[in-house]
């Protein structure tokens, strides 16, 4: 049994890696395109990894996979796994000349859609590359909203599937409907790809910094073709643009489809959306006051970039319009937090959710309530929902495995020399996948090049941890699943 | 129902004020015998504050009280109120010019066994202030061995329950027990303060240093009669006994108890004990090694103090014998940790407490096997015992609760102007009542003396907060609790 899930697990993946490897060939034509000589790079790289690959899945070639949890748990880290390391090739191989640890923390950053870059000199590397890089995110992406809304429902990892779109249990099935939405998302996915980048374009950018900011936008990645991130276009009204996307994209997926295919807008009264746009509020009016009275800039552009930078946070994308460790500590407490605290469930957001964080807040009234009359009746509710204990147990489940790797990451980035605060801040934003820390050198000015590779591993591994909510790769680390 | 219970609990209040009131007789008796003119502040404020007391006590003159929760939380809520208000009385009053937020804060950080001061210059305030100080950390550590022992499990707040001394169950009956066992803990906090005093003694300190610092000590209190704390003394020895005397403070108090009344060193096994233990070996090791190879000081040195910091800062004593902010990154971030973990359960040390730790890991490990194999038994372990959902349940609400106070207290502070680093260590280290946060300002080497007077305010409430479990406070600031 064992061995025919681990062979299904690896053909999967192995299938899964030669498409990665044939979309090589974008960023090769790009690279053709404009004149770079590191096309051959990604065609080397095409043929090499995806010959690999073939040869894989021939070798492991079997019937049809068993759907066991075993299963599923494996494919998903496998998958990430290889797209992890396929995504490095052409960064270990390109004229950047970064070493594997580098390369391997690009990678792992843009398929999990996180944004924290090693690259110094954005606008001097080749093309391809770039393209790569935002291929990367926008790939991710997919296979983020696929893992939500296919497999962690199955899974019970994350409690999803407490957002089914439907009401109807499809938990024996969770493959049963992959037909019928897997073209509704994409299609959405891909026109509100091609809508922002249209919107970019008009608005000023470049059709190839378009593209490519657009990618990354919906897939809530955050890797820009400039060092200065959105702060070198110097536009207010793409910072609106940007930020309107971002939220878009921070929205559960299953809301958008809902609302573009039924034309339904009740999902929006979703409490984890109020709790969304509550503290885009609270931020954006805190930090364009601050820097209004403090600092005098015109209120207008205060609050496009505070809406630009705490939609940037909280989406968990991680494109930089300023500075904003220079907003005073207020608005860096408020970054910090909302580094934990991410998008919404079902989206290609990350972090801890603001759908657990209710849970857990109205957990805990309900505690204090049941201090107090141990007899009466507390529940637990979310919205109109009651809670019952097996989700409960599922988001302290998360929640505290979340603290726990990130007290751990922290622990293990001062060990390697870090100060407390740029430690706990980068193990945070690895494992929301938001990208820039709070502190100057790795926050929206810096970028995490001056880290050791020990450092870059560490945080790569993060990445993974958080993209795949924690839980998925922790259990396939337990001993007891290797048991047969 | 009601008018009976805030009757009957204002009525205990205002009885130990009174006993309160009479103790600063002691301090008095202090001033008078080294000639002290605040000798009169004392009297004056015995007088007046016992006074208050005892109209007050008389006023609401009761029958014997009813034993229900609201009761319960109301009395602790009331009696803490009580002390640190009239603790604060002869701060406000004396020759030390204190505002009355930095008078609260230095009767609350007392009282709760903090140990953060708002007092530069401790070498010449008067003996009586001095005295004064420490009676409260003395007394305050009696208060919270009590209600740890004899009213929070009846509460069912912290999970004490957990701990009890006897296998029988005693809720239904809190404070039967009360007369045996208060005789015996009384008489060994009494002896182990007595001892500690002549260790103190016998190894260099005055005599009235030792008796201060004795009575701070089994506290885990953390106030010193020097402003450079035990570094004044500069002394191995004593740093060696002071580590061994706030270890012992630190050990559960049932665990004293049963080892010096029955001669059992079986509870020495409590995994709580041995997680405390083994941090405090990590701790020690990391640090004198940092300080051996990194500043060449000499081992044993560098282990005395180690060995010193991590156990003031694991118990929540909060001395100092040198500035552990300058031993690396690595350590700022253990001892970090260390603030939130604190010490054992049924002890005078807060924080989170190392058997919610251990639970809140066991739990993660079960639910990690049960997202493999959901139909198979996983119970929850804690050394031998099975935590049944109850307890999970109590520990995950204390967690979470902690966690959000915290959250709360560092973005309050971020707002009265704080950088995020001060913010969250000075919240933390008051919840946890420790005592010194991790940066320099307020670290080991300084004093909350720079602190605004809100911040002053906000930290006394997150010290209260962490003195009474969290949830103690949180209950009566229900609009639930106040309905009749």
């Amino acid at each position: 049994m064992n061995a025919t899930i681990h062979r299904s697990a690896i053909n999967i993946a192995a299938t899964c890696g030669l498409y990665l490897s044939l979309s090589m060939l974008l960023p090769m034509a790009v690279d053709l395109y404009y004149g770079s000589p590191d096309w051959e790079i990604f065609g080397v790289s095409a043929f090499l990894m995806g010959g690999l690959s073939a040869a894989t899945a021939m070798a492991t070639r079997a019937g049809p996979p068993p759907y066991t949890k075993k299963m599923g748990f494996l494919v998903v880290n496998l998958l990430w796994l290889v797209f992890c390391l396929l995504g490095a090739v052409p960064f270990w191989m390109s004229s950047l000349k970064m070493d594997f640890a580098e390369a391997l923390f690009e990678s792992v950053s843009a398929v999990t859609t996180t944004g924290s870059t090693v690259i110094v000199g954005l606008e001097n590397a080749p093309p391809g590359i770039l393209m790569w890089r935002s291929l990367l995110h926008w790939l991710g992406g997919i296979g983020i909203l696929a893992l939500g809304l296919f497999i962690m429902p199955y899974l019970r990892v994350g409690g999803l599937s407490f957002f089914k779109l439907e009401s109807s249990d499809t938990s024996d099935k969770p493959f049963a409907r992959m037909a019928v939405y897997t073209r509704a998302f994409l299609l959405i996915y891909v026109l509100l790809t091609l809508f922002c980048a249209i919107t970019y374009n008009a608005l000023g950018m470049s059709r190839f910094d378009a593209i490519n900011h657009a990618m990354s936008t919906v897939a809530t990645g955050g890797f820009s073709t400039h060092d200065a991130s959105f702060g070198y276009f110097n536009s207010l009204p793409l910072l609106w643009a940007a930020s309107f996307f971002m939220t878009l994209s921070s929205l559960p997926f299953s809301v958008l489809i809902l609302f573009l295919v039924r034309g339904r807008l009740d999902t929006l009264k979703d409490p984890q959306i109020i709790v969304f746009l509550a503290y885009v509020a609270l931020f954006s009016i805190a930090a364009s006051l601050y820097q209004r009275l403090e600092n005098g800039v015109p209120f207008h552009e205060a609050l496009a970039h505070a809406f630009f930078t705490v939609t940037s946070i909280l989406s968990t994308t991680g494109f930089a319009s300023d500075d904003y460790t220079k907003w005073g500590h207020f608005i860096v407490i408020l970054a910090f937090i909302a580094t934990f605290m991410g998008g919404c469930s079902g989206s290609t957001a990350g972090g801890i959710k603001a759908y657990r964080i209710i849970i857990l807040f109205n957990f805990v009234r309900s505690g204090l309530y049941r201090l107090i009359y141990p007899n009466g009746i507390h529940a637990v509710r979310y919205g109109p929902i009651t809670v019952d204990a097996d989700v409960q147990r599922n988001v302290f489940l998360f929640f505290i495995s979340y603290m726990m790797v990130c007290v751990a990451g922290s622990l293990l980035l001062g060990l390697l020399g870090y100060d407390a605060l740029t430690s706990v801040s980068a193990a945070a934003t690895a494992l929301s996948n938001v990208g820039p820390g709070v502190t100057p050198s790795i926050g929206p000015s810096g970028t995490f090049a001056e880290m050791s590779d020990p450092a870059l591993y560490l945080l790569s591994f993060l990445m993974l941890l958080g993209r795949l909510e924690v839980l998925t790769v922790l259990v396939i680390l337990t001993p007891l699943f290797w048991k047969s």
